[in-house]
């Protein structure tokens, strides 16, 4: 595997990690048919968790097989696969070598009553399944924000000794925050950059809309006359608050929607700046040919062909 | 030991695990009336942990000795016995090597005031004690649901590490949870789901009914047609939710009941695709005579020969 | 030190021990005037910490000081005396290797507001102070039972793998239960059940009244016509709750009172099948030559002598 | 060093200790004027700590310096100087070998809001920085007390395995105490007594008022016709409850007062039995040359010579 | 390097540390512009994470790339930088062994609802880092105080045996504190003798106001004719507070002001002995080249030419 001089850049940023982490990371930017463009699209699959079953899987009922959704991110030309523990070791051992996994190491699930999530993976367990990375999800601004990010000081500590990289997805949500803030401009970048401040080295967020949910950041953003107009100027803006671009920055893609919606969003994004997306229910709810040709039209518009 | 082609294809579903954990589960798939045919019937006792000694084995006085449920399960040609950890220790090396052993590690009683369980048994308990598994329950939508993930995403860890096999209870209950939704269909695929999340190697459920708890699982239910008309179609709806049947399921028998009702039952859940049964108090609250008879016709309805 | 049949039948009982924790089960019932007899009576001296130094020894004051417990333990041929770390260290030294020590490693105090106790002792300093025992106390119950139950997991765990014996107080309070309840029949049979589900070695619990707490179990117990019309049918319907008579369960003999009573009390607890008595107030609050006077007698009920 | 007669059976009270903690104890017996006499007079200096600086040390400006104090300690000839983390660190090299160090290892401050101390030093400190003891505050009968017997228990433990002695200074308050019970009779001797059963080898408590708090102590008292109408009689009935005179128990000083009182009150000390004072604003709140005068005094009244 | 008088006396203070943490010391007392003068400027960059990237970088966008920070630090000739885990690991590679590195191991953010911060940086980090010491926020006074000094102890602790050393940024708030009493002069020299008992080798204050927030406090500052009528003053009176200038006694600047206004307080801080300066805001919130130079005319104050 050659790294050419565009992942060579990006890798250069992590001058922190050992060359394990790096590795790591170059397996993902160098895998698929994004390799070597410095952009990747990750596939996420931790819905049956999140939202049960039969909400995430009876749309096409193949995917209620974890071998589905790695022969689907193999075939599609996907940079990296993601999932919780228990599908991860249902296929880590048929795929293994074939695509970079991502072991999602805490989970949530519909029926939970507070805003926290469980740690229901270890660093040991990506070690010995293969795994690239890490992933961790924190809430920033609920009740139990803190005891996340120190779950995640810990694990990352041990994930990056052991020459794994850090994925931080970072959801805002809970405590003092509106609704609409969970997704507002101001908060998507802080929270961005909480995920950056705590070492992560891919960030994932949520394309935030134009909405300024705290008063001192709306002063700042009017004064300084922040570009907040389009998701293209907003995406920057999350990019820039993510050390000024020396961080993997990708975004998701969230419910089920029309092709034709998504690929503007991703044209938004790629204009934006954003290292790439990270789309699950868009690509697993879809039967197997449509999914195929969504992510390969996602991919056109990352590699700059579109 | 020869491992049949039927076995062999269910371990071959765990392929991440170690030849000592696969060699456990194939002692357990290879034990007794059943071994070979890719089924299991297990025996559990806690329920002098849960309900208290009289309510447990009043009805049958032999079985407060400990040693009663070995022979019983043994002598009925059963798959295991999972009991916590004084029992076991009560009867192991009089038992040695007779039949495959699960440690419950962690325990309820009817006292308690809180949907919660506590830690009373651990890997090395399982292991100097000869065990082939772990057991541990998980109360899906408690306030304590995360503590438990937690404790189990450990111990889990660890027994995987030593080459044992992990078993989840997995009882849906508290927080926002109805009394019907404890057994309904969306929520019990939902919890045995969450098992196989969690990377259990066997999964233990209630036989769920036709009600669906959730307002957004209903509209899926109803707009994708899943067939939720009979315990068999519930059953092969959960055994899908075990990626889409790479799992063990085990359904439990719940309070005694009568004969008949008991066999029409197991005879729905067979049909479903159940692994098999866990039966306790319809075993043991029976005279032993009457028990074997019983423990007899189930293995026959999971052989194929009624 | 020769062991005889009886005494070699109820370490058969503990078949996962090692030789560790079987020796020191041997210690104890092979130790003073009741060695050999499969029957024990121990001095357990806690009081100071749970009622205050005052109430506990004013009445008898050369038993403010700790050598007077050893040697009254001692002299009177008992099988074992029980303290927290304190009194041990002040007296483990020179009374080293005369009578098994029994490290009472958790205590509650009387000026608490909440049904706990804190974890005062070790298990290494059992190991250090030359103990053949830990004891713990277990409230069942209470809103803490299940952190009491994974701290006697843990230190019960070490005891065994250090060749101690694990000696469980099972006194059920708080949560639910009514005044009347934490003496009830079927709560004291839960409570010791409960204690050996825990593996405790020896079981101690208070002499069960009449009264039937809960409405499930007066049910069974109605039904099933279980006799608790007597002390010593209560006892035995304890006794039998603790596998059957595979464990030894001793009972306390609760606040100071007048010899008749106490010695009518063990005559019913001899009755019902107890292996013994754990006394404390009624022993060291008497005139160092009543106790002894009144612990011979005690001892001769449990020789079958009287 | 020769240690006499009468050190010697103050050692031999602590027979189940190693050489290492006698040594250390030796050291604070066999140190300054009161060397071989079995008394003791230490320096403590954590108000700062607990009122701020200024309320602690303006009144006397060079007690600002933390090497203020290790000298007032040597040169009156005192037994110990104890403090927190930072003023031992400040000084310890200096005065390495000059007088023992008794390392307070936990703290609190009056701008809290809860009955609890923080943990502030450990036991490795104490023992890289050459002390002979560390120190520990309990609150008998605050909400948090268990907890603070259980961060005691596990430093105690460390603590005596590297051979240094444990100071507990035991002071009672919150839950259902009243103001004046915090320093009633009864429960200043339960809280001493407690300390004991702790494992301490030298407790510190208040000297007593005649309140008695506790309705059932009260009883006893009356009964018993426990002396408590002299402050050396309530001296006497706090050092019984140690143990009977087994363990050092040493005697606070309180809030700053003139010297005739001070005097007075350490002479009922010394006829009451205790094994000395601590004292600490009384001494560093007066001019140095004052304070050594009066830490003279005291000291010759322990010698009995006054 | 050759260590001068004036920092070897410094270096004396710390007495207890070891060759490591005193080299560390030296590195931070040795670099930049104040090298060998017993000042020191700091500048510290955790804005982004306590009040979002917009509201710290917006005002001066290069500041959004942590490269900014590491170069105006060495640029200005300052003493040290200080920043989370992130930006320290974006920057530590390019510019290792230019300027020394405090890595903030504790962090907040302006989402959060209550008075705590979360640890989100290790002292294997700040080992493997490069870094000479760790930075520790502490908020006496508030509800977290205790778990916030427990949480320094430990860190503390592992970094002084690992040769680095301790900064205490030391801000009141919370509990029964009015918003007053946080800046308030017996409050604020408070919690810097706190911070000193804690262990710190540096520690951080805002400049005190003259307002006494506590009654007992302020009855003491009028007896003793403490002089709190200029910032100098005060200032003079917290270094008097840390150990009567034995440590290391830095001031932040708080909230970007005027120049004026800036180098006034600087000079009254000066005035009052301060070691040195802790300025971020005024510092990165400037353009580069306004900042260098206000930075340089604060130096000039320290090295005492202006």
């Amino acid at each position: 595997m050659k790294i050419n001089g565009q992942v060579q850049k990006i890798l250069s940023h992590y001058e922190s990690d050992n060359p394990g982490t790096k590795a790591n990371l170059a397996r993902i930017l160098m895998q698929g048919k994004l390799a070597g463009t410095g952009k990747v699209v990750i596939l996420p699959v931790d819905q049956g968790f999140e939202h049960g079953p039969a909400r995430s899987f009876a749309l096409n009922p193949p995917a209620y097989d974890p071998h589905y959704h790695f022969q689907l991110a193999i075939d599609a030309g996907l940079s990296a696969y993601a999932a919780p523990l228990g599908p991860i070791e249902a296929g880590a051992g048929t795929f293994a070598g074939q695509i970079p996994l991502i072991l999602k190491v805490n989970s949530a699930n519909s029926l939970s009553t507070n805003k926290d999530q469980a740690v229901t993976g270890s660093v040991k367990d990506a070690l010995r399944l293969g795994c690239s990375a890490i992933g961790f999800t924190i809430y920033p601004g609920s009740e139990d924000q803190y005891a996340m990010f120190e779950e995640i000081r810990a694990l990352g500590e041990e994930a990056k000794a052991n020459g794994l990289a850090v994925v931080i997805w970072s959801y805002p949500r809970g405590g003092k925050l509106s609704k609409d803030g969970e997704t507002a401009i101001d908060v998507t970048a802080y929270a961005a950059h909480m995920a950056t401040m705590l070492g992560a080295h891919i960030i994932k967020v949520k394309p935030p809309t134009a909405f300024i949910e705290q008063a001192e950041a709306k002063a700042v953003y009017e004064k300084q006359k922040i570009d907040v107009s389009t998701l293209a100027a907003r995406i920057a803006h999350v990019v820039q608050s993510c050390f000024d671009g020396r961080r993997i920055v990708v975004f998701s893609g969230g419910a089920a929607k029309g092709e034709t919606e998504i690929l503007d969003e991703v044209r938004e994004l790629y204009k934006g700046g954003a290292t790439g997306s990270i789309m699950g229910r868009n690509a697993f709810q879809r039967p197997r040919e449509d999914a195929l040709k969504l992510l390969d039209a996602i991919i056109k518009i990352y590699k700059g062909q579109e």
